[in-house]
This record gives structure tokens, C-alpha cells and sequence, in this order.
């Protein structure tokens, strides 16, 4: 069993919970260690509801990261999961990763450029395994998509849609003091980007997850519809890719009638795919011959990439912790390797610092354009770090 | 019965079938005369193989409007049926309208601005009916959307995002000398536009039907995937409305597996809804509270608009000729208000000479936009003509 | 130009005017004659709305059939649509028949089977052609179904799925006068079925034309759930059929929230297929190996008995009309070739006398089946007649 | 944490699986020792591998029951989960609840109605909690149909279709060996039923549970379309109502494309509800009024039921496991409240013995109605035990 510690996820949070579950769905793990809240009365009042053994319920992760390095080895906590707002994700993950903790980190990674080149080489310098939980990915059919068109049955990519569309901030929930509405919108903890950076940053990931495509020049045009709102709610942008394929990438949350709305569509020169978050069991195929093919989670044609990520049969629908989940047994696989001295790499299986580096640089980079007036400007996928 | 006569539309095109369907399916027009080509040969076997009578099979265009007019008022084609590739459509329709004749003409109306003004100009002296077949604005759940648009329903709109995708052209279809790709393709009968004139008006249409927004800036990426291909066949738009609502429109003729997938989405301060022509009986309708309303053709709720475009009970599929009935519906009401002295427009029933015309500009700004590296630029909806 | 007259289908009625949009869609046929009511003021008022002449704007069935044959072969009526209430269209078509027209009938064609059994040898005897518009037999994909199946793409077949359920008369809406109701109801309009006669006569013509199975053996259980209603709206049947196969057809009008969803499932040995009404321009196709595939009207794939019956390129989409009209389509080929003394027959394209008797038969035997307590009855699905 | 031991499960299974994922989702229990296995080998292998204690990897059922009551309370397993072959469940079942444990156990309960009362007994008679997994019951928007039709709704409710279409045994699968199907398609360990066993049964408890009907008399046509095959693989059911509801029951497992088709659709004089348990986030509920409402998972309109079976967000799919775990939950709750001495019932969380009795019955009569050739039967839904 993997021993896990968490920072964040306690009262009042959502995706610690999703954490938590996913992490344990496969018996793979065990949280052992928590820094839950920001509010040391609240971290160890979260911890207790969890069940968490008093002398590891913490009050802040400076005392997590001090109270588990004084354990021995074998009953420290091996990884830390940080689930805070992302303004804080910086300073928590490289005190996590100097220390020596292998870290999962919620998207974005940072929320600077700056920071993300910093904890890059951080990571790598340290040699900690580092996983940023773009969960989407996750998905079996994503997999399968993934794996379809590094086979090149897609041929070359031309056109990519992706949208990632919700409604819950069409009003101005923050007002109300919703505490996951009160962060996202505010820069000082959710950074530069509002929508573009809670959910474009997925849409970003998934794409270039699924095609390997790199941005080459994007162009953006941003908007804060709801009156007081500071961050942006809602935008477009263009992208234009190495290679010469082109996209559209739209997020909103302003929405109305939009859950979680995640879709993409990728167009080649002999195939095309299409997948949808809230019915993601099923990938649409289809080919220049006229064939419509739905694929589904679980049948042979998904390959061994979405078996790999698979639990149940086909018609025996997996959502969104399974899909989670897999990010983690990612992250665990690589953790095995790492504690058994093999190689393990960030990649089909989880998303790691890199990737995690980039989101942050496609965030910013959205930002500035619209900022500009909705200009092109030249996006770098891979920086010399 | 109207008396309608048609320029275009003999062997091998595919648009004129359909509109002879659309004419006819009320049992309130007979088509009469005919030129159905721009071969004089094919013109008259065509009018041979529809069952007209030899003497208003005439071979050209020129000869069907002299000959039309030397007949008594009372059989003499009321309404001129333009269905020819998009360059012929200004010199023909002028004509007509110069004659007297009531016009219905296929979009895009005509290829340049400076032809649609005139155009436009010229229907309004002439005092007749001038319809554009934006045959997706006659759908009743189009209508039903406009109406609760127009209603309130929806309050500010916020965002539109409508696409038009095809996957026809996605190999370069026209060297094999298939007719309709071949003028679709080639500038000198196409226009500027490739799928942005094609689809894009079609899409940029349904926008302004069903919103009543007006583009104030655009910045569009066209494309042209296939090779040797001289028009776009690809085209991503972003979207600036008066108002301060925002857009996406892509439209692309090379997207493996889509078919004819024009869909609407548009989010308002109060609900959304989301309209796909491929399953056009059906208008998704969310509102603030949570609630997804589905709502069907011939349903109570889709109003009276949607009612009066309406042949049968719901759940008995409408489909693509009886919406381009709707649009004949539309001139027709127009031609009879206008024999009896009524008053009559464009608008609701069918698009008029200056929604063609402002069509024509759009696909007209979205190819300098391009050209331009892809900038925004001012779009007037509404010129002085 | 086929001449066509039609007896019934006058103010009020609904599949009237359906099948004057049908019979006119291709431009084949011609309405010149009409007695279209029971009523001789409103048969007169319905012709003149119709714009028939008024020395054809006859008061009674009667008075049409002398009327006609008094007027010379070349512009007499060649064809008598029969769209009356069931219990009338015995007396009705007998006649058409001995006078030597030929007749398209609405289903189911006559009320016992008795009478069904004369009329098909009339039929014969007078060599006219008959046809019962079993109009969702006309629907493009569901004559893909029936080529698949035909082809032996299914091999074996051992389940077939079928439902038809409307929510229409889920109240006494007859006891409010309204007319489809009221005569639905009246087993001295209908016959002995209600809702078995009304649709599931539909679905079980729709059966036998895709899969060419023959019922053996049934078992009904009707009931009529409405306070006062004395015929059936609710029936489920199990089905045996010669060769092994099992089925079973459910028909219900105290459905609520169901529009016209007639659905069929067919299960093979090798592979199954899946058709929806309300969504006609897709089939379903699901083979042994894993995959599903989505074939859509006008597709390669659909093969050449579906082309046969579609005007409109993929994504376009065809409806209940243009199904209709394909009835109507299959009607005249056959006129024609009896005209020019070709042979003809009805089957792949429109049901004949002998499938009217089938579906008479069938409508019986639920009924006696059911009002025997639930019993299983065999069943001949071809008699001799 | 409650501690769980299992019976049955071990390698080549897939069931012991998805119960061990779902009782650890919520962290709220911990397998603590197994009999994984029939053979003492596996089992013994079989607990290694899932990394129970080793004096807790018990070789047979009798030693897991023996040995664990020879531990302390506070260490013993308090719930056994057996998830052997329907033919033993009650020997282990009834040694179980004989010992004092509680039990959660896989459906059908028993082979047996005689097993399945004196099993209810013993259960009662013992104090202890019962669960049997008809997982289905466990959907979010399952939960939320039974409560909008508890509520009245619907209004009386007058006829329900229930379908449970799978493909995986449309060849002689069993004949390879491979253990799901060899298994079920034996009658000494999967009793009489087949497919009707295996699948029908949970059919039966989705009707009951979401619509509280009780089944008056039934009519069952089986058949096993595979040679080869003693038990059926594929079933069509008639239901009367207690008051006057009818229905239709079909189970197959030999219709190819489906893969876990489970469908419910109930009319009542007021609405209807539709669910599909392949995209078990959504309901569709129609009203008299012509609306079609898409309820989701997670909002406000699926009410508290499935809001206390929810763990995510609308958007956020959910699925198979988390049903199942949310028969888990209910079950947890009871052992809590059993445990501190407050009332708790099988119902609304979970379905206890008198349920999986029901369901016993409902297998069993299925058979002997086919048997004697499809002949009505009637049907105590809550015989006196």
C-alpha cells in the first residue's frame, strides 16, 4: 500500500473528496497523513472526520512535511497530494518536492511561467515522481483515441474542436460567499486566468494528450460577462498547430444548461473522433469511407492502452472517479518503479510536471492575447527549462 | 397555383431537385418554364425530362425572360427561380428583377459587396419579391428558437457558437470532374469563399435569424487543407456582437464523418438552446433553474412561429424539404400579398435581398480577415446601400 | 401524370392531406377528382379549398366512381386513394376495384377477415393495382434493414423488438369531439382493434417487411385503460414465429410522453440491427465481432433498395413524408408497368392486398387471443385465400 | 471501518471484484479475511494476491466461519459477502446468518422458493442484516423514479417495459470454459433459470423497486436459442399488475450489440419516467402536458433519495460501481444502526431477504409458466413465510 498524505480537500472542498476516492478505488493506497484546510482548527477537525490517526491530522502542510519527515521510512507518507487553490500550489509542491515527497498536484500547477520552469526542474533535479491530475485523460475512450491516432489511423490531424462548457458561474455565486466560486475568481488565488485557467487548461491537456499536436500560435478573446467578476468567464481561442492543423478552443462558465460539458473532435485526412465527457463510455469513429463506428469502453477495438484503464465490461458504464482513478494508478505505477529502482515516465499514463508547465504557459499565453486586443501571438510547447 | 419558372438546376445538380420539391410540396406553385442550363443542349433535354412544355424549354437564361415576358400577364412565370453557381447569380437576378419578375435565388446571393448593394437596391426600385434560400432558418425549431429568442426567454445573449462541418470535399473530389465540387471549388464560379461561402453563409444566417444579433468584429483563419485546392475548405471565426455577446463559426467541407452537421447553440443571461439540423425535430431548451426541456416540432411550447411551418404531429419526422418549403411558403405569402396590394417583407418567412446581402459581406470580410494574417476587422451589418 | 382521386381526407382529417403532399412530392401525380368527406356540404367545401373542379368536386364515393367512369380513359382517374374510416373501406374498395381502378387504402384495409379475403380476390380478379399504405415501410433505412436481413447479413434470426407507443389518448379526448379521436374509438368506425388496429398493425406489417418472418403462434393481452373507452389503447403481444424465432410487439396510445415512437429490433445469429422512427435517417448495426456502426440514409452502406427510396444526400434528412411518398413512389412504378403491361407486384415497394389481409388477420387474432384470457392462437400468416 | 470478510471472488472471477471496489469507495470498510475460492488452492492464492493476512486466508467457506468466530469482536468480520455460484449461496448463506454475521449477498438469493423462505426466516429469526445486490437500485436517477412515482408523480401507474438485453452468450461461449458463462448456463449451480436467473431477476427487482407494483399473474415464453444450452438464454414475460397495470419483462443474453441493456420505462395516467441503465445519469421524465424533461444526476429535481446516492456534480458522470457502492452504503448504514442498537430496514437502500425471496419466485415461476407452454400463472409477491 501506497501511503498518502494530503494538503487542502477538507471541509468545504470538492475535488479533495474526488482525490480520496480515487485513490483508494483499487486498494493501491492508503491516506495516512493530512494538512487539510488552510485553517489549522478546520485541518484538524477535516482530518478526524476522515479518521485520520491524531498525531498525523496536521495543521498546516509546513507541519505535515516536518512531522512526516521525522517518521521512519517505512511508515512516512511516500507521496503528497495537493489539493489547494492554486495560488499556493508553488510554494506547498516545492517544499514537497525538496523534501523528497513524490507529489499529485492539481491543475493548473502554478500560475506563473516562472514558477512552472522552477518546479520543472525542481521535480526533475530531486528525482520525485510528479503528477498533475488532468483527470480527463484519464478516461478509457480518451486512451483509446489517443492510441488511434498515434497509429496514425486518423492520418494527419487538420482540424481539432474542443469545448469545455459549464453554467454554473452564470451568476455571481461568488457573492454568495460559495467557497469554490470564491477562489476561482479571484486572481490572487486562482491566478491570471478564470475559466481559461479552472477548465480551458483541461481542454488543453486533453488535446494534446490525444493528438501530440503543439500549439505553434494561438489567439484568444476572453470575457468577464457577470457584472464585479474580475476574471475571465467565457473564451474563444484559435489555434493554429506545428504542422498546419487548426482548432477551436472554447471554455465558458457562464453557460446556462451546461453541466461539464467537455467534448472534443479531431479531424484527419482519413479518419475522424469524437468524445463527449458526459457520455464517455463511447468514442465515435469514423472513416473516409462513409463508416460511423461507435466504440465502446471495454470492446477490443479500444485497445490496450484504454484496457489498461478499464475495470468493467462493456455496457458496464465507468464516469469520472474510475477515470481519476487511473491518473492515480498512473502515478503509483510510477512511484513502484521508482521505489524498485526502474524507469517510469510521465506520459500516456499520468500528466507530469511538463505537461503541467505548459497548461500554465497556455493559460498565460491566452491572457495576453486577449489582453492585446485578441492578437495572434507565437506559443512555445516545449521552452528550453 | 404560382407560376414559377427556374435558370439552373438541370442534369447533374443536385440544389435544383430540391427546390422543385419545396415548390411543390403545398400544391401552391407549378413550375412553367424552364432554363435549366447554361448548355443550351442540356437546358432543353432537362425541361424534356421535367415535363414542360417545348416552348418554355428555352436554352438560356436571356432567352426564358424575353420569352416570359412576350406571354399574357396571366401565364406568363411570376417568380424566377435562380439555382446556378454563385458568380452567375448578380447578372441573372438583376435581369430578372429588371423584368418585373419576383426572384428566388440561392445563396450566397451574389459574390461581390458592391454587386449585392446594387442588388439590393435594385429589388427595392423594382418593388418585387426578393427571397435568398437559407433553407435552415425554415426548420420549425428554428423558428421556435427565434421566436423565444425574440420572446425574451433567453435574456442578453452571451454566447452563439454555431458550426457547419462537412467531410465531402475532405479529398480533392473536384479533379475527378464531380460537378458539384468542381464549381464549388473554382473562384471564378464559387466566388471568393470556398466552404465559408458555401456553408459559413449558411451558418452566419441561421445566427442572425435566430438571435437577431449583429457582428460588429470578426477575425477568421480560413484554410485550405487539400492540396492543390485554391478556395478555403476550412474557416474558424471568432465572433464580436453588438452588445457585447461573443462567437465561434467554423465551418469546413473537409471533416472526415460529419455530413451535413450545421448546429446552433446560444447562451443567454436567463436559459440556452441548442438546435442540430441533422436531427431537426428537436430544440433543447435549458433554463437557469436546472431545468432541460426538450422540445419537439408540433409541441404547444414551440409557439406559433414554429406552428405555421408545420405539417404534421410530432413525432413524425419533418425533414430538409419540407424547412425549404417553409422558405417557399414564405415567398409565396409574399407573392400573393403583393398581387392583392398587401404589404409584405422579408424577414420571419424567408430572407430578403439584404440578408443575402449582408451574407455576401460577411463571407467577403471573413476571406480579408484571413488574408490579412487573421485580424479583426469592423463588420457593418447594416450598410447604407 | 398519374390522375389520382381520393375518397375522404376532407376538412378535419389528418393522413388525408399526408398523402396528397406524398403523392405530389415527386411531381408524378396529379389530384383531380375527389369525394372527401361522408358529409356531400363538406366533400364540396373540401374540393374547393383544394381547387378541384368543380364538376369533380363529387358529393359521394358514389357519385365519384360513376362520375369518373363517365369521363374518357384519358383523363378519368386512374387511381382511387381510400382514406375513410376502416369500416368503410370495404364497401369502398370493392367497388373501386369491380370499376376497375386502381386503389391505394389506408390501413388496416378492412375490419374482418372476411371481408379481407374477398377484397384480395377482387383484387385479383380485376388485375387492378392495390396498395395499403403501410407507409413506414417507405422509409429509406428501413428498406436497408430489410436488404441486410434479405442478404443474410443477420443469418438466423431469433428475437424481434417491436413497439409503437403514443401518449395521444392517454385521456377521453374522444369524448371531446375531436375527430381522429372519436372515430379511433368507435368500433363501428375501427373494427375490432383499437389501439392493435390503429398502430399495431403498423408494427406488425413493419416486421414482416423487414424480416420476412411468418407468426406462427401469438398471445395477446389488450386492455383499455381509459374510463369508458371501449376498444384497446394498450396491447403487448408474444410472438412465435415459423422457424424458432421469438418476438414481441407492445402497441399503446395512454403513453404518455410518446409522440409516434415506432421501434424495431431484430436479433440475429450473426449480427442485429436497430431502427427508431422519430430518428429515421439512422440504423443501427451491430455485428458478432463487436462492432457497432451507425449507417445513415444515403450511404454507400444502405444498399441499393434504400437509394431506390432517397432524394437527399447524408445529413440532409428525409422524413415521415418522403417515406410516404416512396409508398406512393412504389405504387406508380406499378401503374406504369401496368399501363405499358409490364408486370408488377407489391412487396419491397408497397404492401399489397394480401399484406392488407395479413394485418386485418393479425388485428383479429390479438383480439380473440386476448378476450380468450391471454391464450396463445396459432396464426396463418397466408392463408389461402 | 466495518469489517468484511468474502466468499467467493477469488481469481477468474469477476463479480468478488466490482464488490470489493465498491465497499471500499466510500473508506468506510476494509476486507479483513476471504474464502475466495472453491478450491482451497485459489483460495488460499487468491486472498495472497489481494493481500489479505495469511491467517485470514481461509480455504473453505466452513473455516472462514469457524475461524472468524474464533476472534475477539472487535476484530471479527461483521458482514460476510458471498459471491459463490447462485447454487450455494444458501448453504453458506444460511451458516452465516446462523453464526451471527450479517450478510450481503449476490442475487438471485437462492436456487429454491422453498430455500428462499426458510431463508427469510432464518434471517429474521437472527437479528442479523441481509443484503442482496441488486446493484441497479442503486443508480442516483433510479433512486429519483422511484421517489417522483412514490410521490404520485406519475398517478397510477398503467404500463411498465423493462428490458435486460445482453449479447455475450449469443455462441456457445461456455463451451470454451470460460467460468462467467460455463457457470450460468449450468442448471446444478445456476438453478433453474438462465437468463432469467442471471438477468431477468434483476429486471424484476428494477420494477419493483421503482414503481412499488406488486405482479398479479405473469406469462413467460423461455427459450434457449443456442445448442447445446439446458438453460434459456433469452425470455419474454407478460405482467398483470395488482390493480390493473400491465407489463412486459424480456431478458436475453443472445442479442448481439447489446452489452448490458438494461432499460425501464413506466407510464403512468399523470408522466412517465425512462431510464437506460448504458447512461444511467439521466432520466427522462414526460408530463401530460407535452414537456420532456431530461433530469441529471445531481440536480435539484432528482430529489433527496438520489441526492444521498450522489457523490459528484451534475456532468461528472457516475457510474456501476458507484451504484453498487451505493448499495453498500445502505447496507454500512443498517450494520451502524444494528450495531448501536437503532431501527434500520431493508427498502429504499438496499434489498433484503424478503426482496431477494421475490425475486427467487419470480425466476421460478417464469420457468414453470414456459414450461407448461406459456400459460398465465398467478403470483404471490409477499406469500406468508
Amino acid at each position: 500500500m501506497i501511503r498518502l498524505a494530503m494538503v487542502g480537500g477538507g471541509q468545504g472542498a470538492f475535488i479533495g473528496a474526488v482525490h480520496r476516492m480515487a485513490a483508494r478505488l483499487d486498494g493501491r493506497a492508503v491516506l495516512c497523513a493530512g494538512a487539510l484546510s488552510s485553517s489549522p482548527e478546520r485541518a484538524i477537525q477535516s482530518a478526524r472526520e476522515l479518521g485520520l490517526p491524531a498525531d498525523r491530522a496536521y495543521p498546516s502542510w509546513q507541519a505535515l512535511i516536518s512531522g512526516e519527515l521525522k517518521r521512519p521510512a517505512e511508515e512516512r507518507a511516500q507521496a503528497i497530494v495537493i489539493v489547494t487553490p492554486n495560488a499556493s500550489h508553488f510554494e506547498i509542491a516545492m517544499s514537497c518536492v525538496e523534501a523528497g515527497f513524490h507529489v499529485v498536484c492539481d491543475k493548473p500547477m502554478v500560475v506563473t511561467d516562472e514558477q512552472a520552469r522552477t518546479l520543472v526542474r525542481a521535480a526533475a533535479a530531486n528525482g520525485v515522481v510528479f503528477g498533475v491530475t488532468y483527470n480527463y485523460a484519464g478516461y478509457p475512450m480518451v486512451r483509446a483515441a489517443r492510441e488511434l491516432i498515434s497509429r496514425g489511423e486518423l492520418g494527419a490531424i487538420r482540424r481539432v474542436a474542443v469545448e469545455y462548457h459549464q453554467g454554473w458561474l452564470a451568476t455571481r455565486l461568488e457573492s454568495s460567499g460559495q467557497k469554490q466560486a470564491s477562489w476561482r475568481t479571484d486572481p490572487s488565488s486562482a491566478g491570471a486566468g478564470g475559466a481559461v485557467g479552472d477548465i480551458g487548461s483541461h481542454a488543453e491537456n486533453l488535446v494534446q494528450y490525444v493528438t501530440g499536436l503543439e500549439v505553434e500560435e494561438l489567439c484568444a478573446d476572453l470575457k468577464s460577462f457577470v457584472d464585479g467578476r474580475t476574471l475571465d468567464d467565457d473564451a474563444s481561442v484559435l489555434l493554429r498547430f506545428v504542422g498546419g492543423a487548426r482548432g477551436t478552443l472554447t471554455c465558458s462558465q457562464v453557460c446556462i444548461g451546461e453541466e461539464n460539458n467537455l467534448t472534443l473532435r479531431v479531424y484527419g485526412e482519413k479518419a475522424s473522433i469524437s468524445w463527449r465527457q458526459e457520455n464517455p463510455n463511447e468514442l465515435l469513429l469514423c472513416t473516409a469511407d462513409g463508416s460511423r463506428q461507435v466504440l465502446t469502453r471495454g470492446c477490443a477495438a479500444a485497445g490496450p492502452l484504454a484496457a489498461a484503464a478499464t475495470r468493467l465490461p462493456p455496457g458496464h458504464p465507468e464516469g469520472f472517479i474510475e477515470a481519476f482513478a487511473n491518473v492515480y494508478r498512473g502515478v503509483f505505477d510510477a512511484i513502484d518503479a521508482h521505489a524498485q529502482g526502474r524507469p517510469w515516465s510521465a506520459g500516456a499514463g499520468f500528466a507530469g510536471a511538463e505537461d503541467g508547465a505548459r497548461g500554465v504557459r497556455f493559460v498565460n499565453a491566452c491572457v495576453e492575447s486577449s489582453r492585446r486586443g485578441g492578437i495572434w501571438l507565437p506559443f512555445e510547447p516545449r521552452p528550453g527549462v
